[in-house]
């Protein structure tokens, strides 16, 4: 089966925003087999819209459509599509319901536009917006499917998981079933790892193996089929061991995880509290932490030494070790990793020294960086990067490695 | 005018990446007043791309396509116009010296395919690429105007605004010249704006003017049109000198500047050094600032206080204001300012200390969050927020306020 995604939206065609749901719906039609030969932009306009319909239903069968559903004038999707195929839109009682709900929780006046979120394309299959207010529809006719989906990311999404893909799959009428699965990788290249993996990718056919690079990290995404799926995931199983028996010390998760994630909460199953130490990363580190509800209970805290002598006065770094080393040197990763941890007496101090870049710092070329990670009763270690991207670049990349190096320490990795 | 952008790339369609570059394209277009009325994505597949151009011919004069410029043989743009347009592709010896050049540069060995990506369509404009090797070209027939750009956006950002916007405009053949500017805002809603400017906006012709919110800044684009630039540089200038005179207090800045430029910028001129605590903000505060290449000359550090012993132990919040009015609180932010000014030594200190959610936080809704502003000889000044977003959100948002309200203190509005 053929697919072609329809956004519409003149807010797309201004440059206003970004189409992340064509991204996002064809990623999910990989997924399914399903092919996606086009993606088609048109704005707020019946007679553009249709149009792209008619062009659409020349090359695809699944016609995904998003955007367009809301109260307002300007939105017309559903009534576009309705006149194009000579039918009619209905209210729809269970989504009607919603919607006046919604407004006595939010103790709002509904408007009487808000109404018209409720009309449906008649014979059409609802499918539930939990998180707004306009229902997505899905119509089956003879020769076409038509999937109708609200704009905003933040309800689209949650609505083609849970009832978008779904609808779809039954429709595929598929005995099989398809389960998939990504594993995801720190510290190696996708070249290497493709060199290491490569008669398995080239022999692929049930499971597929897929790798795909992206900010420093690379995945693969291993997809199987099967009439049950308790077989499907054995085959994913049996491809992860085979897999992971040539490349696990650079394995480090699974899906939709990151390695900030993974090391939060490899510390949290530790019951073990960090603190840092940040130069070039500058919070970084610490303000990913942060961002994961709970860190509290592993993060004691730290601080950003941006200056050689908030090293020295507040870090207690030797004035020796500046002098004769500079701050970009293992001492001083070494230093500011155990100060830290002493200080705010955490079981964990890491440190991160180095310089970013543009150009070089003390003499040390741009992407130089060493990390230092303190434990309570063990000796310190460091870690020497060299670094090619941008400032920026760098300092995530660095904020990446951090936390790889300390989740293969937590899991017992740390000297393999 | 009308245009079409067509993005050739299976990986869009795959879902593997967003296509950034028409929001891109159609901002500028729209800026040179061009309508935009599809957008279209084709994978990398010599028939559907040439029915991709067929179609968009019927629809628009000038089509720009972004991607398949590259050396291998999925990239294949070029060769399908020049079959559909039935005419060759020629050896462009700027461009392939480039190239070469390139190569010794990175002391890498050049591949054949290498070359491919200095051939050009005959009779094409070749629009330079000063950031990778394949060059952007543009045609124009009788009938219409093919602008060919490469796929990543590092390349066709800069190839577009140096060599691609003005071949457009040159061809446009106005005698106008438009000249646009953007106006940000913070701490003002959209719909707060507008009411304030509803007379301008409803009365917009020559400058035009186009409020667009977006992560709670409020940005107006004026854009005037006249035979000279200095004309229409000074009819936005007048126009400008209207809003402000109505709306000052939330302007901070122009075009692609940010609120942390900006403070970073202004504390660089007035010479001031600064240090941070952050409890709620976790350290994204100066991750931000230091992004910025020479932050040193006005950061000199900070502590993530994540936890109440920390900011008793490390930063000497009394006992007292923790046990009496908690963390979340205005004693405990003015202490936190004061107190990081102190140990770091700095001209400036700011604290950020709330409850970012999910959930309150020793008793303090979600969302209340104080930001403490302290200087050296002042009465050190706090502004509560109450935020409505999510954790990560209020988190955003909040360093936003900080760079807005330290702003208006170095410019002197602190007090209006």
């Amino acid at each position: 089966m053929n697919a072609e995604i329809i956004a519409v939206g003149s807010e797309l065609l201004l440059g206003q925003i970004v189409n992340s749901n064509a991204k996002f719906l064809s990623e999910q039609l990989a997924e399914l087999g399903v092919n996606v030969y086009y993606h088609t932009v048109v704005g707020d306009n019946p007679d553009r819209l249709k149009s792209a319909i008619t062009t659409a239903e020349s090359r695809a069968q699944l016609i995904i459509f998003t955007g367009g559903l809301g109260p307002t004038k300007d939105d017309l999707t559903k009534e576009t599509i309705a006149g194009h195929l000579n039918t009619s839109l209905e209210k729809d009682e269970e989504a009607f319901k919603f919607i006046k709900d919604y407004f006595i929780r939010v103790q709002r006046e509904m408007t009487p536009n808000n109404e018209k979120q409720a009309h449906v394309l008649k014979g059409s299959h609802v499918l539930k917006n939990e998180q707004g207010m306009a229902p997505g529809m899905f119509l089956i006719d003879e020769s076409h499917q038509y999937m109708l989906l609200p704009g905003p990311p933040s309800e689209m999404v949650p609505m083609f998981k849970k009832y978008g893909r779904p609808a779809i799959e039954k429709a595929l009428g598929r005995k099989e079933i398809i389960s998939s699965r990504v594993l995801r990788f720190f510290g190696i290249g996708e070249a290497e790892l493709e060199t290491e993996l490569m008669d398995l990718i080239d022999a692929q056919t049930n499971p597929t193996v897929a790798p795909l690079a992206s900010d420093g990290e690379v995945t693969l995404r291993l997809t199987a089929k099967d009439v049950s799926k308790e077989n499907a995931e054995k085959m994913l199983d049996e491809m992860e061991t085979t897999i992971l028996k040539r490349v696990r010390p650079y394995f480090y998760g699974y899906d939709d995880t990151s390695l900030m994630d993974e090391m939060s909460k490899a510390l949290k199953e530790s019951e073990l509290t960090i603190a840092c130490a940040e130069s070039l990363t500058g919070g970084l580190f610490q303000s990913q932490m942060t961002s994961i509800s709970g860190a509290g209970a592993v993060l004691k805290g730290g601080i950003v030494c941006y200056s050689p002598e908030i090293k020295k006065n507040l870090l207690d770094v030797s004035p020796n070790t500046i002098s004769i080393h500079g701050t970009v040197s293992e001492p001083c990763a070494k230093e500011l990793a155990e100060n830290v941890r002493e200080k705010f007496d955490s079981d964990i101090g890491i440190s991160f020294t180095g310089a970013a870049g543009p150009g070089p710092h003390e003499g040390k070329d741009e992407g130089t960086i060493w990390i230092g990670i303190a434990r309570k009763d063990s000796k310190t270690k460091t870690f020497l990067l060299n670094l090619a991207g941008t400032r920026n670049g760098n300092r995530a990349r660095t904020v990446k490695y951090g936390c790889y190096f300390l989740l293969k320490e937590l899991r017992g990795e740390g000297d393999s």
